[in-house]
C-alpha cells in the first residue's frame, strides 16, 4: 500500500517535505501546488509530480493525504477543507494564531473523523526520540523536572515577526510540545519572564527576544524553558530531563565531529545554524511517520489536540508576562 | 605578615576551614572553640592550636581574624561582638535566616568598619572563578541569560530541614549569590515554583524539595535557577552563561575522569556526591582569599551585604510561591 | 550533464550504491548486473532501471560510469575490459590481492586513459574531510604523527577471511590509504606487530586479528595504525593528527547523542556498529565526487595508484611480521 | 606509628616530596639536605625539619626512610649505602641509566632486604589508579592492546638532554612502566620507530623527540607508546586499554573545567602543561603509599624490579631503532 501525497505550498518548508515524501518508503508525490509558478515547477521537475490547483488536490480521488506548507494563516481554513474531501492531513505548525479559531477548526476535524498530524518535528527528531525512549524505559525514575535550551542563531526579519503571533506562539511552541511529550502530564500553570535583549527593533514591534518559562503540573512536576533569539554559536537545542533515579539529557549536534587542540586550547565546530539542517532527519522521519500511522490507521503522535495545547501555553505566557503572575492554563482553555 | 586565626565550631565545616588555615601561606591557626571538647581537641591535636573558650577568643590579642563555624543561630550575635573586638570575620552563610537582623547586624559591623567576609564558597571554585573571568574578559560579549543547575545528591536530615529556613535560604541562597556575581547587576524581580516530588515528608515540614526561580534584571537580564534535594548521580552544580557573543558554562566534576565502553554504551564515573569534596579547593582558596584581602587591606569578594542580597532573593522568592505573582526585591528590602 | 550508471553486482554494496546514484542530483541510474536474478530485480523495482547482462553495461551507448561491486577476483579484470570500453570507472577496494596483477590492471587504465576512482570511502565522510580541511588549512602547523584506531566490531566470517587476503590487505588497507591522506607523504618504511588475541581460528587459517602497525616518512613523520577485529562497544573508528602547533582529531558516531546518568555513572550508547551505517554519508559522497571529477574533467580524490600503495603497504606489514624487522616499501614495490 | 623522612636534595621535586611527606598522616619530616644552603633552608624554614649532612641523615636513628631526589648518577650510590644503613627507600627513577649498574645495585637492595620504592608517578594518579582498578575488576574482560599517548609540551633544555640517556630512557621510561602495569604481563619484544621532527639540535645531540613502540607479550598482548617533546596544547597524558569486552580510557585534565562557544566554536582551555602540576595528587599519593607499605610491611607498589624492567624496554627500544628490528628483551637483560 502506498500513500499518495500532495504538498500545498512549494516554498522552503513545503520543499522538504517533497523530497521526504519522494524518499520515504510507501509514499508517492503526486501533486504538488503553489500560487508561485516557478516554486511548483521546481518541485515537478525534481520528482516527477503533477503540478495542479489547489481545488484540484482537494479534489482528487488519485491523493490520499496532503501537506500544508502553506502560510500560517490559510491553514486552519485548509484543514477543514480537506478534512470535508475525506483527506489525511499534514500541517505545520501553528494550526491559526487564534485559539478559538483552532478549537472550531478541531472540531471540523473531529466531525469528519479526518487524521491530522501536526508538523512538532522535533517529536521525530533521533535524539530526542532516543531520549524519551530511555525515560519510557525508566532508565531515570518517575520524571520530575524538565529542561529545554531552545536558541535560535539569530531573530528572523521583522516582516515574519510581525505576523508571526510573537516569540511564545512562534518559537517557544515547539518547546510548549516538546515539553508537554517530556512531562508525561498536562501543565496547569505557567510564569513567564521575557526581555528584549538582543534587538530594540523587536521591542519596538511588541515582542521580546529573550525569555524563561516555568510550566508546573498538577502533580507538581516542572518544566523550565529557555529561548533566545541569538546564539553566536548555532541552533541550540538541548533537553535536559531529571527523573527519580537520574538525569537524561540530549546534546547538540555539531557541524563536524572533529576536535582541534591548539596553545589556545580545544575548539570544537560550532553547532549546525540552521533548523532545516539541524532536524534533516526529523523531516524525513515526519513522513515516514505519518504514512505508518494512515497504514496501520493508528493516532499519529503529533494531533491537532497538540497545536491547541501548545497554543494555549504560548496564550498563557504571554498573559503571565502581561499580568506578572502565575497563569492557571484553564484560565486560557475556558 | 602572617593572619592569627581563631576558629569558633570544630564540626564539619570547622575542621575544614581549620585544615585551610593550617595549610595557607600566611595564616596560622591559633586557637580553637568548641563546647563539644572531644572536637576541639582533634582540631588541636591535628594542627597544635590552642583550646580556648569563646570570650578568650573574641578578646584574644593574638589573634586578628575569626571563622564563625557555629549553628546559624548563633552567627549575628559573634559577628557583632566580633567586629565590636576589632576582629576580622569570616562567617559561613547565613548571617542569620531573619532578613531585619542581619540588616541590624550588618549596620554594627558597618559602624565599627570591621572587615566581614561571607562564605559563600563556590565563588572561590576554580572553574567558576575561570568562568567568572572569561566572561569579565568579554569572551561571550555582554551577559544575558544566565542558567544555574544545583542538585544535591540527597536531602538532609528532617531535623536540619526544621531549622534550615526551607530551601530557598538554606539550598538556593548560594544559586542566588552566584547569579547576582554572574549577572553583574542586582536583581529586580522574582518568580518562582516550588514541588515536593523527592520526599513528601518535607513538604509535611513546610519546606519543598524541588524549585525553580526566575530572577530578571532592571535590563531585562534573566536567570534560572533549578533545584532538586535529590540527584541520584552525585552532587550537580552547573553554570551556563549566554552573551551577545556566545555562551560559557562550567561543567560538573566526576569522580575521575575516566570512560569504559562495552556493549552497554560508554560509562563515565558518577560525579563528586559530597559538596566538600566538590570544592575542595574553594574551601582553601576562601582562606587565602581572605589572608590576601586583609594583607592588602582590600575588600573581601563576598560581603556581608551579598549575604543580605542573597537571603533577600530567598525571601521573594517564597513570596512569589505563596502569592503566585512576580515580586519586586524591593518589597523584601524596604 | 546528467553522468549515467551502469553497477555490477546488486550484493549489499551494490545495494548502497545503487542508492547514492539515484539520490546524487547529477547521477542517474540506468543499469543493473548481478548474475542472481532476485538481487538484480530488487535493484530494478525500487529505481526503476534496467536489468541488463555484463555485455551490455560494457558495451551501452546510453552508460558513461560504471560502479564495480563484485567480488574482488572480478575486479582487474572489469577495471580493464571497462577501461577499453571507454567507461569511467568506480571500483571498490582492493583492486586484486596481487600487486603484479594490480600493477598490470593499472598498465592498462593509463593506456586508455580512463577515469578510475576507487572505493576508499573514509576519504569521504564528512568528519575526516572536516580533520583534512583543518589540516590543510595549516590549524595545527606542519603534520608530524598520526594515530588510526580502527576496530571492527566483530570478526567476518571464516569463509571471507579465507578469501580476503588477510587482515592487512582486508581491513589495515582503508587505514594504509588514510594514513597516507594524513601524513602527505609517501611512506619510507613499515613495522607491523600481529597477534590473534580474538579468536584462536583466525590464526588457524593463517591470518591475525590485533595488529599495530608503525609507518614511516622519508622526512621522518610517523604513523600508527592500531586494528582489532573486536569491539564489543560498536564500530570504533578514530583519527588524531599531531602537528608542530597541536593535534586534531576525528571522534566516533555514537547511536544517539544522549547521555544518562544514574547512580552507576554517565553512559551514552555505543558506537554505531555497522560500516554501512557509520559511512552512510560517506557512500553517497562518493559518488557526488565522481559525479563532479567527471563533470569538471578533474582527477578523483582516490585513484588506481592509491590502491596499489595501499596494497603495497599491506604487503610490506606482512613481510616486517613474518621477518621481524622494517621493510622499507621499496623492497615490494620494486 | 609514623614514618620518620630524611630528603636527599631540596630542588624542584625534592621540595614536592618534602611537602607531601609534611601534609601525609603518619608521616614526618625530620630532615632534609642538599649541597645548595639555600635550597635546604628553603625547606627548613617552610617545615620546621632540620638540615644535616648526608653522611647524617644516612646514619640517622631517628630517620625510618629516605627520599632520593638528587641527581640520577648519585641514585645507585645512594640506594646502596641506604640499604646497607637499613633505611627504606623512595628513589625517583631511573635508578640509574646503565642496566649494569642497576644490576648489582639492586643485589644490595636484595642483600640487605631493603625496602625501594621507585617514584613511577603515574602509578599514583588517581585517575589511571581509577582505570587500572576498573581493568582489575574485569569491566573490559581480558586486556588485549593498550595505547599510550604520551606528550610534553615542549623539549628539556639540551644541557638535560645530553645527560638524560636519551628520550627512551628520560621520558618513555614512564611509559615502559605504565605499559607493564596496565598489560599485566611482561613484554617479550619491543618495536620502535625514532624520528627528529620537534628540533634539529635534539638530533645533532645523538636522541630523537618523536618516536612510537611496539611492545607485545610473549601471549600475544600489544602496547602502542607515542611519544612526542611537543604538544602546543599542554601536557598530553592518555591511557587506553582494549579488552575482550569493551575499552577503558584516562583522559586528559585541562587548565579548568569550561567551555566557551562562539562563532568560531566550541573553545576549551588547554592541558595543564607541567607535570608536577598535572600529577600533584599523585606526588602526595606515592608517599602515602610508601608510608602505607612500611606500616603494613607489604611491599610497595613500584619496586626496584619496575624499574630495571622499564630501563631494559628503553635499551630494547634503543636497539630497535638502530638495527631496524624487533628485539627481543631477553636480548638485552641477559
Amino acid at each position: 500500500m502506498t500513500i499518495r501525497f500532495g504538498v500545498l505550498g512549494a516554498g522552503r518548508i513545503g520543499q522538504v517535505h517533497a523530497r521526504a515524501i519522494a524518499s520515504v518508503e510507501g509514499a508517492s508525490l503526486v501533486a504538488v501546488f503553489d500560487p508561485m509558478e516557478a516554486a511548483a515547477e521546481a518541485v515537478q521537475s525534481k520528482y516527477g509530480c503533477d503540478i495542479r490547483s489547489l481545488e484540484a488536490i482537494i479534489a482528487a480521488d488519485d491523493i490520499d493525504a496532503v501537506a500544508i506548507c502553506t502560510p500560517t494563516d490559510t491553514h486552519a481554513d485548509l484543514i477543514e477543507r480537506l478534512s470535508r474531501a475525506g483527506k489525511a492531513i499534514f500541517c505545520e505548525k501553528p494550526i491559526d494564531l487564534s485559539l478559538p479559531r483552532v478549537k472550531d477548526c478541531l472540531k471540523v476535524v473531529e466531525d469528519t473523523g479526518a487524521t491530522l498530524m501536526l508538523g512538532f518535528n522535533r517529536r521525530f527528531d533521533p535524539d530526542f526520540e532516543a531520549l524519551h525512549a530511555a525515560i519510557a524505559a525508566g532508565k531515570i525514575g518517575e520524571v520530575e523536572m524538565v529542561t529545554i535550551t531552545s536558541r535560535d542563531p539569530g531573530a528572523p526579519p521583522y516582516a515574519y515577526i510581525q505576523v508571526s503571533g510573537g516569540i511564545f506562539r512562534d518559537m517557544t511552541i515547539h518547546d510548549f510540545d516538546v515539553a508537554r511529550w517530556m512531562l508525561g502530564e498536562e501543565v496547569a500553570s505557567v510564569q513567564a519572564a521575557a526581555s528584549v535583549l538582543v534587538d530594540p527593533k523587536i521591542g519596538e514591534l511588541g515582542d521580546y527576544d529573550s525569555v524563561n518559562v516555568i510550566l508546573r503540573t498538577a502533580s507538581g512536576k516542572q518544566c523550565v524553558i529557555t529561548n533566545s533569539r541569538r546564539a553566536a554559536y548555532g541552533y541550540d537545542q538541548r533537553i535536559e530531563v531529571l527523573g527519580s533515579k537520574g538525569v537524561a539529557s540530549a546534546q547538540n549536534t555539531h557541524e563536524a565531529n572533529i576536535e582541534i587542540a591548539t596553545a589556545d586550547g580545544y575548539q570544537r565546530p560550532p553547532l549546525l545554524n540552521f533548523f532545516m539542517t539541524r532536524y534533516t532527519a526529523a523531516y524525513a522521519a515526519e513522513i515516514a511517520h505519518l504514512v505508518a500511522a494512515l497504514t496501520n490507521k493508528s493516532q499519529p503522535r503529533t494531533t491537532g489536540h497538540d497545536g491547541l495545547m501548545a497554543l494555549a501555553l504560548a496564550e498563557a505566557a504571554l498573559k503571565s508576562v502581561a499580568e506578572g503572575r502565575t497563569v492557571a492554563l484553564t484560565e486560557v482553555l475556558a
